[in-house]
């Protein structure tokens, strides 16, 4: 693949759905386009023989990983690897002057230390000691950190559970408008979130015509949601955050708890709350009080669909937030995040409207 | 078909799920038989016209809905009709001796003027004036109002969403281990929730491959789960009620939040809690700490299946439920009821076991 | 909305699938744009109380459809009706000089006579009497007819179960390589085929986890698939086609059996003979020898994707071809044919990769 | 588990799907029960513990697989393990006194050389010998060889696609009425034929909305299709067999096209012809002519519904076959099996009737 003058992408994992999607997505887009594609099990092998079904100029071969070789022909590279394995190769990369944007948890957490306590599994495994570049990495929630995205040299995309469940609250949090205990997150996802790799309770015949809870206490996404809830709040909250497996490929709903602290609130005011916040950001639609997201209004495009209600017999806030898991969730954040480091206009190139039904 | 020495059932609405599903169990049923099939768009057609693939002994025809030849044939009468319709036949056949299983909303609240209120829709159309039947009618919820269902002459099958969020919530109020105020009921259900009759939103095309939420304000369960929740903790709840469409044909799980008031039980403890109360109701399962209910655990069954957990850090008791929408949230209770209006186990001829996957 | 410089597009039935993909697929469209909505029960209503998942600049009305207001904003108009609706409606544009894409079955045979016959319900109805205007209608199957197309004043898009059966067919057809006997189409389609308008047979409840065959004998896609068969090949064909109704939203596959006449052909020589054919189209695709084509990998695009397996045992010839029911099986082979009339590339504005998965 | 009065059943390879649905057909049944569970990677692991969704009397342990313990507690084992281990296993079962009835498709063929021809994979990694147990052993399809079967030490049960596509076609072999060569049989299944192992293809995420071909030229059922179909045939017989993977759990479609012999003969004379032949067998069901049959009519059933349809245009007769690939295909075809053994109406303790939808 010849190197274009605008940025020049390397995509590592490029198998599996986070680099697949962000393959496809950059194909079609005007100012990056994708000049290096990384893998290990595939390595050696054409494009191809992997995805008949997308085919790339030049049919390039899937190569295996060499930061050396990644440094000269891309400007940027976006991580699509299990966790535990990014945090190897991204100092590689950056030393060499390579911007990265990682899909993966490994730089979501600004402490070491919790990621060390939350991924202890994946810890076990390998002897992490960047504690500064885990500091230094910018989540990578656009419509809240756009000016450090833009300026990163390293940015955590978030996970698709605390894209969707943050992107409704923050508005509420920062404006101190809800109490921060016992707020409770209710999210569904479907089956792609669990990737590619063969996994029994993702096939198929187990997963469909089925709906099920899972990690019901201390799921990872728990904490994540809870650095960047705190960081805007100003102040230690505890939430309570349950996933479902739902039987689709795509699409993540997120309905959201809130005690409102002024009672009086109308589901109105509040959408007029959380619609000045987001106006100009092309990829969050606030929809009209009374109408309700669904997953499919959002999937294949990067965008996040919000709707408000309150039930002022309660008091309670109920928010809701569809996203397709793999875009907006994944691989178009990631799109999103390189667009504003390469001094973009954030949904250039991304998908905005779906294809329905 | 020839009477029976067991109970003779009338199915009146055979067509729809709720009848198809009726006759379906009571096919196999050892003292029960159907001796009537009623249906009005379908009366006239021999069964085996609207289900080849169900086929009955002797292909019976469907009849119109006449009061006086069901009397003749049948000792009760199971109702599948649209709400607003089952409170104009059903004093008929109690007239006439005939004990009924409504599975409609007609006579699910003791007090007439609730109901007129919340189905204001259906209210307009008729002029109900049966309040005293309204309070005579048994709510249908086995577990807990087995004696006076045995007893009844007319019961009100549970709604689906109700029968979910009530089994595994009715302990821990009983027993006043939650907090009243803040309970939140995340549930959601397959399509066939929405019926036979087609409408546009329960279109494959539509509904598959996407999880929306509906009714979030207001939904008419909301009341009819109030209702059974304050008889038994004894005073005013008000809890948060969304249900979900989820791209599966039966299914239902509701995922309850509420508050311990005793910080320190753990999950261990009020499994206990919720076991002791239903040890030896069969219709029931508890399963262990930590295995999460599936719905297809609970397909084609007359089972629910209910977890708990807790989360000791925000003092929150999650309690997963999962049942079969059309069989123990629908048609399966309503032969539960019978059969315990016919002095049988409530388990009779009811299927327990899941075929899967 | 405005004019503008390229041409100007109304889109007839605008909130079905047909008119909701071509809205759709135009609102990205360097040259063509919307500057007309048209429907019937939607009439007044605004864009976005019917779409709020796909909006629209300006928030259009739809309006009613008057032909002479279209004539005034619209150079081409895309007709996405009921069959036996736009016979009604394209003179009355046509007269106006309005160009007419239809997606309908009302000009696909170049005989009224026979129209009259193979839909005769629809012709019940109705008194057609434009028997020039069906001679003069050009099928718009853009890999064959490109030039007529271009030239058209009525394009009659091909049905989708025609154009992924005749896209692998024809070639060998032509070049007489195959019996014209004993042709057999095994045909498999997503449920979004039987269109919005809500059908028992359709609901996810019903559809869902089940496939089944229908129009077992006489669909009416047979006439239309062995009129242009018998076109290309110079003789009368009579071949056997079924459809099947498959559990997913969108999709087709057509599986197409001919014995070869030469059995020494191999699989590897009948994709040279096809490749041959569709080389420089871009919205046709021929799979290796041995890759054999998923739905999904057209999900979504204009794109057919072919495959070709020859068994020596037997002289078989197995055809395989998928389309996306709803874009090159409809609206995306509609705005192909307004492309070719506005003197465009094809593929101009068209989806050609998948979002996978 | 108590030995029981009838016969007792040794399950093997109790985890996978095929073992899964025996032990739940077995769980009802009035005269067979179940004595022993065998796995490999589950042995030593309490039952509840791999299904807790299917509880099982005093929650037995799953056992390693030992002949001779086997033999102590069980007359019958049914073998459902991968191909190439049921013939390791059989002779030391065979020796032992227990009859066994094979789920693979390692008995299948009169002929070991032509299993170590179309089953070279599995025969590379082992040693076979057993061309006398190969010729000794009955295909177990109970409506053709029911009194051999009931006579078996060793029943070789069908393959789902050979089970679904013989059904209807062995009537017209066996009286002559079609054409022996250019039988056509395109064939659909659901993804849970593919098993529980986990493979990418079987993914939700991969095989949702999506149909695909596989296997299109020399998939190994065409072989075993073929073996029967010339015996009942008495003459030579290649077809033309492809199967198709559908998105769904379970259920499948044979739609088997044929020409025939006398072009006079209507679809009631062939529906006449398939009627004679399985007017007594209670698993299969013959639809009235213009009735299609849905897998979701057959699904949790070991029923066979067929229906014949004719094209006197082209003299197609079109046959087609719905089951359910795990029940009527795999388990419960095992099971109707075990009760010929055993002296018992093939129909004993399978579900014949669906719970729609």
């Amino acid at each position: 693949m010849a190197a274009t003058s605008g940025g020049r992408v390397a995509v590592i994992g490029a198998s599996g759905y986070g680099g697949l999607q962000t393959i496809r997505l950059l194909q079609g887009h005007p100012s990056l386009s994708v000049t290096f594609l990384g893998g290990e099990r595939s390595a050696g092998r054409r494009w191809s023989s992997i995805c008949p079904f997308l085919p790339l100029p030049d049919d390039p071969l899937v190569e295996s990983v060499d930061p050396v070789r990644i440094a000269e022909v891309a400007d940027y590279a976006v991580l699509s690897l299990p966790n535990g394995l990014a945090c190897q190769l991204a100092p590689q990369l950056l030393d060499r002057g390579v911007r990265v944007v990682d899909l993966s948890a490994d730089f979501r957490y600004r402490s070491l230390d919790q990621w060390l306590e939350v991924y202890a599994q994946e810890a076990s495994n390998i002897n992490r000691t960047d504690a500064e570049l885990c500091r230094e990495a910018v989540y990578g929630l656009p419509e809240w950190n756009g000016p450090a995205i833009a300026e990163a040299k390293l940015v955590a995309a978030p996970g698709c559970f605390p894209t969707a469940s943050l992107l409704p609250l923050l508005p509420f949090l920062k404006q101190g408008l809800i109490d921060t205990d016992r707020i409770i997150i209710d999210a569904k996802t479907g089956t792609s979130g669990g990737g590619r790799v063969p996994k029994e309770a993702m096939l198929l015949a187990e997963a469909s015509e089925s709906i099920a809870p899972y990690g019901v206490i201390g799921h990872r996404h728990t904490s994540e949601i809870e650095q960047m809830a705190q960081d805007v709040a100003g102040q230690t909250i505890q939430l309570q955050f349950t996933p479902h497996l739902v039987p689709m490929v795509r699409g993540l709903l997120s309905t959201v708890y809130a005690r409102l602290r002024d009672p009086g609130l109308t589901a109105e005011d509040c959408t007029t709350v959380i619609n000045a916040v987001y106006r100009h950001h092309p990829c969050v639609t606030v929809l009209p009080v009374g109408t309700y997201p669904a997953t499919k209004w959002a999937r294949h495009t990067n965008r996040a669909l919000l709707s408000v209600q309150v039930d002022n017999r309660t008091g309670q806030l109920v928010l809701m937030s569809a996203i397709d898991n793999l875009i907006k969730g994944q691989a178009g954040q990631g799109v999103q995040c390189l667009n504003l480091m390469a001094g973009l206009a954030p949904e250039t190139g991304l998908p905005l409207q779906p294809i329905y039904p």
